[in-house]
């Protein structure tokens, strides 16, 4: 059985390593020593005079090599280079885990990059804010929010067993997927809305009224968009390393707008229908959820 | 000079009629009377014993006629038939106002059927909330929110200063426009995002893996479908009486969705301008209205 981790080193002290951190010094307390490596120095200096870390990396090959955990908590493209590093250091006993929003990418790269004797998962939190960087960082964060295992043959039992203790102490909920399922399934739980948020303010910013629009756009115009603040690189990531079920998602949609559209010119008791459904769907979907 | 109402009579006692009632109260005190008329007369005596209205009126031929101001704050259908209803009433010294959400057929209405002699402005608070009803009525939901103000040839310039004032007392941000305007910017600020939150409610739930998509969805997927849980009858009004312009605004959509799958397609780059450009767009938008 591996024990939960003392020695703690997240590569990428953003919003999501960030309370990571905090989640782990909350409930593990003084048990555990959180090494961090952020983008640049003067950001992990930052992160660990807020209390955030409690040690300082100055470069991954510095990282220490008798960590119990290692967090990925970058954006996609910088985990795939962080899984090439880390291949060449002497970390055999450490579980690697990342929590990239994609999936298939991250562990093909993993199972192809790291030594057969090494340990990874590949994990998705589904949790996010508006806000990013570490300093907006929150213990609880994660807690009743779906946290998403992708093992891999890298991934032995005592190290997914530990990880859902881990998860399950941050109070998220640990659901177990396939890589190639995941990637699938939050295409449209989470990337359709997430790119619909800029798309939809695209659409509307580039209306020759938009400054009157702008002026009397309201809660609604605000919660629907609001995914559209989220990192541009981060989701350019995810773009990209998800593209092959991305773009079909996108041609549904524009089909039930089709679809919805032949509604209006129907009847008023189709579009009553459609919306009643969805309605019912969504509220189903919450009060499930809850 | 109009004065401030003292005798306010208020057709439709849901979220939007409540919260009127309740910010009339919080603001004029003691000095107002409201009456009040809801679909059935149990819901009438409901929102009577929880405070919100002080009379209840049991048909509309019964509303009193020394009203200062009449409010129609019912589904749009609804406030079409209650003007043909009030054209019959000795109420010509009453200022009636709508809250509806479209603005054009509802003044176009009020022109037509009420006498030359009653003084009428269509109005559109720029504000809601998921859970309709009376019992969830706040007597502040308007503070900070734009609330827009169409006057018609019923409109004398005394009842529009008064009802600026009005407005103002409220917290809310007065806005002028006409009636076709108001149809035209609103179907972007706030038709398109609430119909667009049910048509992606229905394509992601339409995916034979939803049980799985449901099971994972979380923060953003709530956040970008909670208009798809607004009432179904006063969404489908909505749409009825603006179809003209929310089918276009459909199409525009279909176009842009195309513009982004070409950006996809093109670069990293050209994803990434997209994202950047529209993140800015939206946070520009956000700073400039707080």
């Amino acid at each position: 059985m591996r024990k939960l981790p003392k020695k703690i080193t997240v590569i990428g002290v953003g919003l999501i390593g960030g309370s990571i951190c905090l989640g782990l010094k909350k409930r593990l307390g003084k048990k555990v020593i959180i090494s961090g490596l952020s983008h640049t120095l003067a950001k992990s200096q930052k992160v660990k005079t807020i209390g955030i870390i409690d040690k300082v990396i100055n470069h991954i090959s510095n990282i220490p090599v008798d960590s119990d955990i290692i967090v990925i908590a970058t954006p996609i493209k910088r985990i795939i280079s962080t899984l090439k590093e880390l291949a060449k250091l002497p970390i055999s006993k450490s579980l690697i885990i990342d929590v990239g929003s994609t999936k298939n990418i991250i562990c093909k790269e993993a199972v192809k990059s790291l030594p057969d004797n090494f340990h990874f998962i590949g994990t998705h939190p589904m949790a996010g804010g508006e806000i990013p960087g570490a300093e907006n960082s929150d213990p609880n964060l994660f807690i009743n929010k779906p946290w998403i295992i992708c093992s891999t043959k890298l991934s032995k039992n005592t190290d997914i067993d530990m990880l859902y203790r881990l998860i399950k102490l941050f109070g998220a909920k640990p659901v177990r997927l396939t890589s190639s399922k995941h990637d699938q399934i939050v295409t449209w739980s989470s990337h359709l809305p997430l790119i619909l948020a800029n798309i939809l303010i695209s659409t509307v910013s580039g209306q020759k009224k938009w400054k009157d629009i702008a002026r009397v756009a309201s809660t609604g115009f605000k919660d629907s968009t609001r995914l559209a603040s989220h990192d541009p690189k981060m989701k350019k990531d995810i773009i990209i390393s998800n593209e092959t079920n991305l773009l079909p998602a996108l041609d549904l949609l524009k089909q039930e707008l089709e679809i919805f559209k032949t509604r209006v010119k129907t009847s008023e008791n189709s579009i009553m229908q459609y919306l009643i459904k969805t309605k019912n769907t969504r509220d189903l979907w919450l009060s499930e959820r809850l």
